[in-house]
């Protein structure tokens, strides 16, 4: 059965959960196969991205945020916060889903690749991830 | 065998295909799993986003069609009309494919998660998608 | 086990590995299931787009180099050269895994799409992916 993660968010950024996947890709004791990570959320989103230099992660955010900043506009959809629809967009923009192949028990991610979930709104929240990994 | 989903589009816009998709996961048999939804179209794609209120979707839809404008000078390949190019760009930054855990029997989605497919082209098209759910 | 796919890049541009995966998927004897193809780099991505007309794939690139500029005085990260911090967020936008169903023994593609490797560096180099293919 597809296991729950829960990730406590500090605020907009991003969250590195890869020990956590792999913890769970660990414990099915599934060696060759296949790891789907999926966030149950429209605000917030999932990124595999550069683990070693935190610049690079910095980047990534401040050029989306310039990308999709608040108070444009264009949105209609305002009631939930000036955060609330950068968010959806830039969850669109980004993954709701990521497939990683598992060998030999492990996840087979390159050497500088993390998995992040990627909170969009400014207020800590508790995010739900589904991990499900199957032969 | 992944299942054939025909969706009829009637031009541009969002249609929710959550109640299709669940239906074929309900017909599979499989209770705990994983359902892929692929879109075998190049000029539409897919969308997880908020179920609730519609002027969340129609922001993320007008923030989209101004970004990727039509009309663009940058275009050579225009042969197929003015939305055409357009419609390429959308589908390369949002999603072809979508991974969703099955839980119970169910499509563990969040409480405010649609699955939607996009259509970027103006006229009504016939879409093609295949879903795919595997233990 | 997940099959390793070795793919060399002649700097910028789009590598079609459409026969390279079926080739794969054939291999596997898997008459109905699922294709998983996972790039395990940062600075280079997957698409799924139009097969047909180069013309297509070749705006594509151009609008997003143009979205994605190089010398960007946002970036700090800069080390690794003008053409690392656009590739890092290029592949941010675009994708690092695609789920293709499998029916009849063959990658369930539509006519028109052909899946692509995104080198988004300048220099050649030596792309690793991971294709699993499952039931």
């Amino acid at each position: 059965m597809p296991e729950e993660l829960i990730c406590q968010t500090n605020g907009q950024g991003l969250v590195d959960i890869t020990a956590s996947v792999a913890a769970i890709v660990s414990r099915s004791g599934i060696r060759d196969g296949l790891c789907t990570v999926f966030v149950t959320h429209t605000s917030a989103s999932l990124l595999i991205n550069e683990n070693a230099d935190p610049s690079a992660r910095h980047d990534i955010e401040s050029w989306l945020n310039r990308l999709v900043p608040e108070n444009d506009a264009l949105y209609t959809h305002t009631l939930e916060g000036p955060d609330d629809m950068p968010a959806h967009i830039k969850a669109t923009l980004t993954a709701s889903s990521l497939g990683i192949p598992v060998m030999h028990g492990r996840l087979g991610l390159g050497t500088w690749q993390g998995i992040y979930l990627w909170e969009h709104r400014h207020a800590a929240q508790r995010r739900r991830l589904l991990i499900h990994v199957g032969s």
